[in-house]
């Protein structure tokens, strides 16, 4: 089974896709991911919906809403950032912006002389710490090792991020046919198209009263003018479930002049190293 | 009065922060933006809160959430991407991934030949194509102007964006003691430390009963243990009213095993250029 996600090898991205199948291959930007599961050109991908720092969860967000993908499982990955160089001899620390923000903590604290520089991403980091003693990237330990030719890292010290960074989600991605009701989680986008107190909190009741629990309730642009939203919401509920079915009836009824789209029901994996 | 937010010279954040003050200095990321209120080391920050490719949205709702800042004005700019090079005859378009991926059906459509480079920043991206005659950048049509030394380049197109992304939303935060209860807009974090179904349903039902519109929710990882969110909500009514004082003490009822925080009531500004 061929995967796409975000690249380069070494990403968390990688790592979840790698719990999905060992047949990975890399796209530019979530939007590229979705179409090409969309188009058939992959049979899944692995997109990032919450702490991420390869990609944008809103762009996921977004994608998701517009093309014709299902979603069919949910990865959640510990970040594990390491300092990496080839020695303690280094001033400047190169990672994506976020990365560096995760560590700043400890940065500041252990070596609070050395450059922040931002790159475009941690395996671009970690890539400058192989070529130049100077530099040190941030990332997984287990990218201290090159995938290919390049010097061999020292993991400095490990576990460098700050308290809140420390797991990382990701949806897998399939075509639209292959939606599955299995599972003990479901996903939906609603567009309410109007916006007046107590709509979202109509649609909120709806899950409430049969005891369905929102595990995730995100605002986003609709896109079509500034202050209309559609909402993503994740339940703990699968489709199968006579409750579920009930809920997304009585939603589609509330927002009878929007819309409400099931992304599908699935399953949590917990990627551990 | 010193502002504060994420650089370089004519980033979004750059032309919103301009709305604030004249005395524009710039730091690496969102959290050092909001320490460096918190700290008093700039009067004014102005952080990402929606549709931001400069800074993670993520980053600066967590920041809020932990520091001592007020929230005193929002401010909406229009995403207006052009692109930006010495000629046509360009084989790279060197940019932030999310700005790639926000033009990416312009680009595939117009330049299907062009190779798509992520770079830090669409200020990086647009100091490639300065230097470079074969890459071109994407940015704001004013940013074709250099700011200090380096070419003029020629703007290709302009609006090269994808519909949804047509607009970025910053918040402008200040010191903790300047918060304000005038304005027509609040944002509120609420940590409920337990999840049970209905338990968000009751918070925002504390609004709905006061006429009170949500314009925002947004579950973030409490960093605690997965699962367990705190959620930023905005809602259309000032802290000088009574119903939004009533509903803020409904709430504290509501969640007492965990808390409230009123980071302050502003106005919105929409930046036209």
């Amino acid at each position: 089974m061929q995967v796409v996600t975000l690249g380069p090898v070494g990403t968390y991205s990688h790592r979840a896709a790698r719990s999905v199948a060992d047949d990975v291959s890399f796209r530019e930007s979530v939007s590229a991911i979705v179409d090409a599961v969309a188009d058939g050109e992959a049979e899944r991908g692995v997109v990032p919906v919450e702490n991420s720092i390869e990609g944008s969860v809103s762009e996921s967000l977004d994608a998701l809403t517009e093309a014709d993908v299902a979603v069919v499982r949910e990865v959640v990955t510990p970040v594990r950032h390491a300092l990496l160089a080839q020695s303690e001899n280094f001033s400047i620390v190169a990672s994506h912006s976020q990365a560096l923000a995760q560590c700043r903590d400890y940065l500041e604290r252990e070596y609070p002389n050395a450059t922040p520089e931002a790159v475009a991403s941690t395996a671009r980091g970690v890539e400058r710490a192989r070529e130049d003693p100077d530099v040190a990237g941030i990332g997984h330990p287990a990218t201290a090792e090159p995938s290919g030719e390049g010097k061999t890292l020292q993991v400095l010290a490990e576990d460098i991020q700050d308290r809140s960074s420390n797991a990382t989600r990701f949806l897998v991605i399939a075509p639209e046919s292959e939606r599955s009701d299995a599972g003990g989680k479901t996903s939906v986008v609603v567009y309410p198209s109007a916006n007046y107190p107590g709509l979202l909190l109509e649609v909120l009741e709806a899950f409430a009263d049969r005891d369905i629990n929102l595990t995730r309730i995100e605002s986003r642009p609709s896109g079509d003018r500034l202050g209309d939203y559609l909402f993503h919401i994740d339940f703990e509920a699968g489709l199968y479930e006579e409750r579920t079915k009930a809920a997304i009836a009585e939603v589609e009824e509330i927002v009878a002049n929007g819309w409400v789209r099931v992304l599908g029901s699935y399953d949590t994996e917990h990627v551990i190293e």
